[in-house]
């Protein structure tokens, strides 16, 4: 079955009302945006005052232009917003893109109310007002006036801030994650972020979805659209404090609502709270690039005894558990070890532990019943080199998918200097997420048994 | 007056007992590095089997050596350290690092003892066992087996986890983090962390100490060094949960004690409990490169509302308040603000905000009497170039060293991709601590305003 959204996102004609030949205007970025996307669609400059844009054929009105419309983008003052989509309900167009500001957040709830209005009458579906309009890197299609090429993977981020949401573009770039599509939903007089959970649980191209929220404009809609998605849904709620919330209330003009109320809703409908953008990346490279942990019990293993500590006491404090290996695990990993240490969870392999003692050491926990998820750990104590901590990993990741058996994920952890840079890239390029704080990888490992769970509820 | 434990860390004359031609051995790395150390010393190797090592003439004994000696590295098997320990004290040794290991660590507790029984009858200061040394980077000297150079600069590290305390030079020059000491502290059998808390705060090369804690020996003493001390003491004591505690114990055959005690404790003290190496670094940094804050009332400053509103949420979940602005802030703000777009704090100054928003917002902030601290925010909308944000930043820092007038710490946060990388070394090369993530930008300003709170107290 084709989702009712599927023409938005992949639209075969698109219009935009305020095209500019002035390169300084959003109107001509956004145009400029979609005519070089790697993706062929018929695409209509439209504003009075040109005859053609970029070597586009210039139409006056929307009403001029040849055919069905599938999504039209609005870059025009706010005062003509409302006469330009009646323009839009009258021509059928099927999907709207309001880029335009000017409406409820800077409390014109006047005008914002007069676009309700106008919609309440058609079968269009109309994102924004205040929006930056979307990326769709899956099929190639850049539908915002914004800049920045994302790279294309699973992940799809759903942002109600303009500047978060182009931020985020960037920081997943250079976070080497993966998006499937970027969209920001601003003031959401239609379109709202129930809407593009729903798609997006049916998107074949996304596995995990993001959203940096700042209100929630109907709770109940909201949480049953997490609640019925078979993916992780990863939440950035913003507006946590009584300030945060004043800072919301002046920002879209909408309140944030109460704190408590959403972070125990987000959690019974089986969606994650994240703290901030950092924690929901770190969470959603885990979720794209690992299996679910099967349960809690989480192995560790370190070159140093201090960092397995760390990340001790972060995963109970998370939520995780550091179990006893099996007998059968202890013995083996006894044989690499050398004299004088014992072999323990965390498993110490000591300061000089190269490629060898990490490849059996992970092999060994990958086998052991006792546990559903490994993280693996170095500290560049300077006599192993860290590559050998970064190629066993590796090796494993790839026997790993030769032999889809075990179904454990495996992340990483270092602490160190720009020794491990390219190293780092490596790893996140083979889907291993790696993280220089023991906090974030036992919060990434913490998403990955909470989807382990999800799942089992799900199966029931 | 000269602290007892200066000879210790400026020593004149050097022995390293198990000094190797072996590049391999530690005895080879320890040497070599006091060795090239840009320091002048006189340098003895001791090992009965060789007449020169890397050039130096070779003693068969500690009792051989002429004249006094200051310090002596031990890095031979455990078993022969009594022997050596005995020499030292016979040579009336003033100081001694014993690198080996093989003692408490591994349940040798006998062995430990016996080298405690020796030291108990002489004056003679030690180090260890178990440990890397340490490096002084105020002199220059690298009385250690670690590899890795720390910058110089203003932070004292003391680290009971000695592949910890090597990631840390590492992790400390990635952050472009200057360091005083760094030093591992090991089983402890005679120089503990109150013995250099205590150093620390008298030496003027430090401004700030930084501790790796497994497992307190003297709590009473370890508390009353914080107390005494007056500078900030950030701790990071590891084994916070009850796997973690078990871990601890396996680790340096020491038990961890109760959390919650050491919690209540170090606060009690007027310490800064860290919850890992990331928050120990970014307090430091702050700590280093800017002054405390008056009070806990925070302006922020951003170019995204959505970027204000999560920093706003991290402020006051760590303590922090965002009041309201003075009249006069507001009226000055509202002049360079876009219309539509009130002034508030957060201070949106909209995606397209250059240098001269950024300039006049957070100097209008220094001069707001509501106001204790600054964060100035930047997100990668696509508009504004970041370079625009860092500058407005660093002609303010520039400034504010000119007119010591304004007492106010400044520090930064982005979200965004490469295109930050050179500007975030500008900045943190200037003393302006900059952090990717809301929390950790928070969380430093918290440190700022708990020192400030610390000087009040101590000023009473």
């Amino acid at each position: 079955m084709v989702h009712e959204l599927d023409t938005f996102f992949k639209p075969k004609t698109i219009a935009v009302v305020g095209a500019s030949r002035d390169s300084r205007k959003i109107g001509h970025a956004a145009l400029k945006n979609i005519l070089i996307s790697d993706y062929q669609c018929k695409l209509y400059p439209i504003n009075p005052k040109e005859e053609t844009i970029l070597g586009l054929k210039c139409y006056k009105k929307i009403s001029q232009v040849p055919g069905q419309i599938d999504l039209v983008l609005i870059s025009v003052p706010a005062i003509i917003v409302p006469t330009i989509l009646k323009d839009c309900v009258e021509k059928k167009v099927q999907n709207v893109i309001i880029i335009s500001s000017g409406f409820g957040e800077v409390d014109n709830h006047e005008l914002e109310n007069e676009l309700k209005e106008i919609i309440k009458k058609s079968k269009m579906r109309v994102l924004g007002p205040n929006v930056m309009g979307y990326k769709n890197a899956s099929i190639g299609l850049d539908a915002s006036f914004a800049y920045g090429t994302p790279r294309k993977g699973n992940v799809a981020l759903i942002s109600q801030s303009g500047a978060l949401g182009i931020g985020m573009i960037y920081l997943a770039n250079n976070e080497y994650m993966g998006v499937s599509k970027i969209i920001g939903v601003g003031n959401k007089i239609d379109i709202d972020d129930d809407d593009l959970i729903d798609y997006f649980a049916q998107d074949p191209d996304t596995k995990v979805i993001g959203l940096y929220v700042e209100a929630v404009k109907n709770g109940r809609k909201f949480m049953n659209s997490i609640k019925k998605c078979d993916k992780p849904v990863l939440v950035v709620k913003a507006g946590r404090s009584k300030a945060g919330a004043r800072a919301t209330a002046s920002h879209t003009g909408s309140m944030a609502g109460s704190n408590e109320i959403y972070t125990a809703a987000i959690k019974q409908a089986g969606g994650i709270r994240c703290r901030d953008l950092v924690e929901l990346f770190d969470m959603a490279k885990a979720l794209t690039g690992q299996p679910p942990a099967q349960g809690n019990k989480i192995g560790i293993i370190t070159n140093g005894g201090g960092l397995g500590i760390l990340l001790t006491d972060a995963c109970e404090e998370t939520g995780l558990t550091i179990p006893k290996l099996s007998t059968k695990t202890y013995k083996e990993i006894d044989k690499i070890l050398p004299d004088l240490i014992k072999p323990n969870n965390p498993v110490d392999l000591s300061a000089d532990a190269g490629f060898f003692r990490y490849e059996l050491a992970t092999s060994a926990l990958l086998e052991d019943p006792n546990i559903d998820g490994i993280i693996v750990a170095s500290v560049h104590g300077g006599y192993a080199r860290p590559e050998e901590f970064t190629g066993a990993i590796l090796k494993m990741i790839r026997e790993r998918k030769l032999h889809e058996a075990y179904k454990k994920p495996i992340i990483a952890t270092w602490v160190g200097g720009r020794e491990y840079e390219d190293l780092v890239i490596d790893l996140k390029a083979a889907g291993v997420p790696i993280y220089p704080s023991s906090w974030r990888t036992a919060r990434a490992m913490f998403a990955l048994y909470l989807e382990g769970e999800r799942i089992k509820r799900e199966k029931k």
